[in-house]
């Protein structure tokens, strides 16, 4: 009985191969790798029966996790995140298969913890003592949730515009932070001196190859909780582009074990229209994106200039007939207020685009009313209180209050 | 195959018997009334390999829950909370076997959803339009969100001082809110002049009996989770106290169901300082408590100067050989960074005051160092900003990163 079947790393555009228990970052051709494993192996252990006995996390699919040892696991509950039905906003949008899967319910409130709990656990077995990163806020707060866990030190830039709640994640956790006067790509190329300069880990966005092993497991979640029946579409907020290649990878893997068929679902890319690069490479036909000058978006976690990982998202969105897609920050902050009145759902204005989106594409047809279609909302809208303006009435201990 | 067992609803004090299935909040005596269920017809339907088969919510245990019919459920996908052991810290307070059960991994980020969950969904089997309700914060947030998911109008009113970030789950949900200058008895006050005046659906803190049974799915999810076997000792914090209060009724269910023994855990009700009057009641031997003066904690969920269900906290804490004890704001802010360097845990700081009270109850040898010892936390950190105080460096795109 094997923890891990993980076999190797590969790189997806020279498919060169590297030994998966050193450390690794990028290919030399400069490109991300993906881990690769021995999944007739795995498929011949693990089985959907065995499936519904284990603990509702992502390490339910440990076999399919780049792991070896149970002791380095690091762990705080992860996965198995609720896929909720939206009867009634369905109902109005006339897309009465709707549903949201929720990543505000993990821990950090975000969907980066999938990332950070599977990243973090590989380097604590790799002998990491020290990585660091740049974040748009959510993935720093994971990653220094989870190292302050494995007892491992991290380092974090963010710009200085990240949400306020991040830094003190990053802060409470007894990470090393730093702000930046600027985006994401500034961050990142202060922590690529700093990785040169002093030897850490380097847990960039795709830079390390177990991220997105973490991020995959809600593509496995969500084809268990369709019973293995994949749904027609999912949409999914698009900025460094992790979740996306993760899901499809997930769906590829379990094509290639058997457990799911021929069909997948058509995955749509959801930006922002102040930062679309993904979706004017989609538009124009390109294989890869172009850098997105003074990009700007209140959907922070997507404000990405220019993702490292953006063919591979190109090639998901092309390979499942999907499509990409801009929404505005007007449109989302709609989204997000109209998802809360109707559903009960406080999502982050991100998860809140994916919502316009369906209404949009619903709207042209290329959405059918019959066709199951879901939202993924990456993370909880508590860490986003700017997005709500209220303005409440001050009573005193002796007032009414009034009828309506 | 019923799909609930509800029984009648039963005064705890005086013992009269009420029907469940008209809207009921306080007994004719005053005292709060307690859902009673056929639990031996609950046990020849339900059985511990049938729950294994169910999705990891607090619905898997929906033959002990009030609602009737599956289409009044009104869900989130809240429960199944992660349990999580703390290996570092146990080693280092010397309680070897100490766990979280982390309710900050829940729709909303605080335990307050299992009581709204269950509690809207009840409201809306029995017809509520409109229900109304005081506040610390989190609960105003929880009943909201539900009572936005369910179609009903909330009337939510929060001391000033709440936490602000629960202003804007109401708000966003579409609540009617209304802070007031002084504390929550106050704003109980005038929701109770409100109900009166305009015949809303009281939803104070036990003044409507289904709060507590989502609630007591703490208790079932924690006997579950140690295979039940239930845990020594677990600590509470404790302000209304329906978490207490739940957690004990509901063992005491699985005891008259026969699904767990003669043992139960020692409860403790775990208070602050500036506001204990369960404490102080407690350690003088008197059956319920007194208002607390000028009470004042920044954790501000158990700032409850005088509980409804105190005699049924003391009731709770007596029958189990356990205490009540109350800790500094000092001593929770300390182990609230505590947990979070050590364990990767960002709790709120209601959460952290049962590291405190377990590190106090294991010097003093009323905690053992062989025995099981959860924390319960009840919500998440990300909440409570202000608990966290953060200088971090702004460096300039060409800034280079310091080695220590």
């Amino acid at each position: 009985m094997a923890f891990s079947f993980l076999h190797q790393l590969e790189c997806p555009r020279c498919h060169a191969s590297y030994d998966p228990d050193t450390q690794a970052h990028l290919c030399t051709c400069g490109s991300p790798l993906l881990v690769r494993y021995d999944l007739e192996a795995a498929s011949k252990q693990l089985s959907k029966q065995e499936l519904q006995r284990r603990e509702p996390s992502l390490w339910r699919y440990h076999e399919l996790l780049p792991v070896r040892s149970p002791e380095n696991v690091i762990t705080l509950g992860e996965g198995m995140t609720p896929l909720i039905p939206l009867k009634r906003l369905g109902a109005q949008l006339e897309m009465p298969n709707l549903y949201v899967k929720d990543e505000g319910v993990i821990p950090t409130g975000s969907f980066k913890a999938r990332g950070a709990a599977v990243g973090v656990s590989r380097a604590k077995e790799l002998g990491v003592k020290t990585l660091a990163m740049p974040t748009n806020g959510n993935a720093g707060g994971a990653w220094a949730t989870y190292a302050a866990r494995a007892g491992i030190e991290a380092v974090i830039v963010m710009p200085e515009g990240a949400p306020t709640i991040t830094r003190n994640e990053c802060a409470i956790n007894g990470a090393r932070l730093f702000l930046v006067n600027g985006l994401i790509n500034d961050a990142g190329a202060i922590v690529g001196r700093g990785v040169k300069a002093h030897g850490w880990y380097e847990a960039s966005t795709l830079k390390e190859p177990y991220r997105i092993e973490g991020k995959k497991t809600m593509g496995y979640e969500l084809a268990e909780q369709f019973a293995w029946d994949v749904p027609d579409v999912i949409l999914y907020p698009t900025g460094g582009g992790v979740g996306i290649i993760g899901i499809y990878k997930a769906l590829r893997e379990l094509q290639q074990m058997g457990w799911i068929g021929e069909r997948l679902p058509r995955l749509v890319a959801v930006q922002a229209t102040g930062c679309a690069p993904i979706v004017q490479a989609w538009q124009e036909g390109k294989p890869d994106s172009q850098l997105w000058p003074n990009s700007r978006t209140i959907a922070f976690g997507i404000n990405v200039p220019k993702a490292l990982g953006d063919f591979l998202v190109l090639e998901a969105v092309r390979n499942t007939d999907g499509c990409a897609i801009a929404i505005s920050d007007e449109e989302l902050l709609q989204a997000q207020s109209r998802l809360a009145t109707t559903e009960g759902l406080f999502v982050c204005p991100e998860g809140a685009a994916t919502l316009a989106a369906a209404e949009q594409l619903r709207a042209s047809g290329w959405i059918k009313a019959d066709e199951r279609v879901v939202l993924l909302n990456t993370g909880t809208g508590l860490k986003y209180p700017d997005t709500v303006q209220v303005e409440v009435p001050l009573l005193q201990p002796q007032d009414n209050l009034p009828v309506t």
